[in-house]
């Protein structure tokens, strides 16, 4: 979107372009680098400030953190849920870690498909699809019958390829340069976390 | 940073890994991807969240906007300001342009300097070096000079090859897939503004 051109601050009444579509994205941020969960941060507080109804399911960040985001999200009234149990993939229980990644995701389709929500927000879930844990097409299935008005974004690395063919908008992030742990500097609580 | 680590949980009290360091970082968001604007939001509300002082100078957006971020940023009382008159790359009159630019940067690089701020982000200010409206010199200069905890988020497709060897973590954003057009959705309040 041009930045200059905010079509909400424009008068639309019998505007000669015809109506505004509303159609709920599929938004996939993925890629090694740095500011996925970050983006979705953002757009559901640009959400949040129009007034929609936006909620945040993580499934890796333990259910007990308190990162800058949980902090954040608890002062407004924002629903972020962690839902994990820390870096699941180097459980030596892989039962367990899929019978979690599986409660998680049937949490979430319950939601998906019966919420009254504008924007969900599945965080770092590319991992439950991409080691198999919950299955893609169920996925894509879910999304296929979500209310249409429902905006999905999902974050995380490896985003499976019939994802991203299923979704509307996908962005990769890639790191250019990240050299902090070289110079000794470690992750900074309100930057990185 | 691992998910599950989030040292702030952790006593900190005569850890045995030594005092954490804190150093302000020079962040940069570029690509020609969506998520760099927003991945700057996201970290606002996290830094937000954490208590931090944060402050957003925009170069690009109408003084007058009333996005999705400015409503949020409102009802929270975090600083947005939108400081631009559009797309002023697509001016006519150039000395207007450059003679806007470097008003905005100067205001910028006051706060910069001085301000007890914890961190900045000058919201798609790549332009105006890219475009030779401000020195990207004298930018690096001021981020040298500036307090040294403070972070200074940078946003904007096609930064300066210089500014990007001064910063400490780098990302590009690159689109993916963005069909929406094709599709006959425009872009929607609250999700891309």
């Amino acid at each position: 979107m041009p930045p200059e051109s905010d079509p909400s601050e424009r008068p639309t009444r019998g505007a000669p372009s015809g109506p505004r579509v509303r159609k709920g994205l599929v938004i996939v941020n993925t890629g090694n680098g740095k500011g996925k969960t970050t983006a979705a941060l953002g757009l559901l507080f640009r959400a949040w400030g129009r007034g929609l109804d936006v909620r945040m399911f993580q499934f890796i960040k333990h259910s007990t953190a308190r990162f800058g985001e949980h902090r954040a999200a608890d002062k407004i009234g924002l629903r972020i849920e962690a839902m994990g149990d820390g870096f699941t993939w180097l459980s030596k229980d892989m039962d367990e870690t899929t019978a979690l990644a599986q409660e998680q995701w049937r949490r979430c389709r319950e939601v998906i498909l019966s919420g009254p929500e504008d924007v969900i927000v599945l965080d770092e879930f590319t991992y439950a699809m991409h080691y198999g844990w919950v299955d893609t097409q169920e996925v894509i299935d879910t999304l296929r019958q979500r209310p249409p008005q429902m905006h999905v974004v999902i974050t995380g690395r490896n985003a499976p390829k019939e994802l991203i063919e299923h979704s509307d908008l996908v962005t990769e992030m890639t790191l250019i340069k990240h050299p902090l742990e070289d110079q000794g500097i470690k992750a900074q609580p309100g930057i990185e976390f």
